[in-house]
């Protein structure tokens, strides 16, 4: 599946202009994410990440292929769910797969047409928009949908780099 | 945890050989187990495993470890059980690993002490029997154990061998 999209700095008050266009509220969860770095290849150079999230719905583990485009950051994106984030932590290392950095945020999720926004409150890094759309093998119409969402909350910057970049730039 | 295992050929009339010890069917399973290699470590070389074994009641991805004595098969074994075996390959191939051989048997199960008995009908390799047990950090009495039952059932004779080994060897 392409996972298509944008993030941004959340402005002040964007959870009024998210409502103001008629987003919806469906949830909020708190994620410790922890990734992953490879003893045989280098992700941040292949752009790639495997990622083990641990959330109140259970544990999931998650790869991300490198970016398909130059505007946004869509990817390809894995996922299973897995009954305990423990056992697989140990699977990753015994197959040569080291914990690289632990991101913790809390994510409060709305709908607003085909697209789910996600504002995360990022520690130690601040709170920031995502846009995603879920596309097919041409994704060319959830891109521009995507830019969109962030047109219409007033927001010109997109931001493509990952929490783990962003944590790793500090 | 480690897993304590011999196994050997089951010779004819091994049913009835383990019912006249007290060991009781537990069950019946069919597995389709994927094993996989690794672009980055010949796993043959390292004598590890990574399995994704499908089964009725799920499906599972197991690491196992080194064999960690001379005389019976015990390792090292983690598994976790993952929603989706068709996502977690794609992972797994995303990651450098591969389909490196498929092994479908039939597995019969059987209670004895603390022991489990697994009756093999693997195809294209014929009829084994697996003895089982769990252990800790020192797993001499289990190792002890586990062969006794083989002697118990007058066989004599076990095999280090994973069911991947002897399909290689055919």
């Amino acid at each position: 599946m392409i996972e298509v999209e944008v993030k941004a700095r959340a402005p002040p008050g964007i959870e009024e202009k998210i409502a103001g266009l008629g987003g919806a509220r469906t949830g909020a969860e708190v994620h410790l994410d922890l990734y992953f770095g490879s003893r045989s290849r280098n992700f941040a150079e292949t752009d790639e990440a495997l990622r083990i999230r641990i959330k109140e719905a259970g544990a999931f583990l998650t790869y991300k292929g490198p970016k398909l485009d130059p505007e946004t950051k869509s990817r390809r994106e894995v996922t299973v769910q897995v009954d305990d984030p423990h056992n697989l932590e140990s699977i990753l290392e015994s197959l040569g797969f080291f914990r690289a950095a632990v991101v913790k945020k809390r994510r409060t999720k709305y709908s607003l047409g085909r697209a789910t926004l996600c504002l995360d409150e990022v520690e130690g890094l601040g709170s920031f928009l995502e846009v995603e759309l879920s596309g097919g093998e041409v994704w060319e119409e959830e891109k521009r949908a995507a830019l969109e969402v962030l047109a219409r909350l007033g927001i010109s910057e997109s931001i493509r780099k990952s929490y783990l970049e962003l944590l790793a730039e500090r």
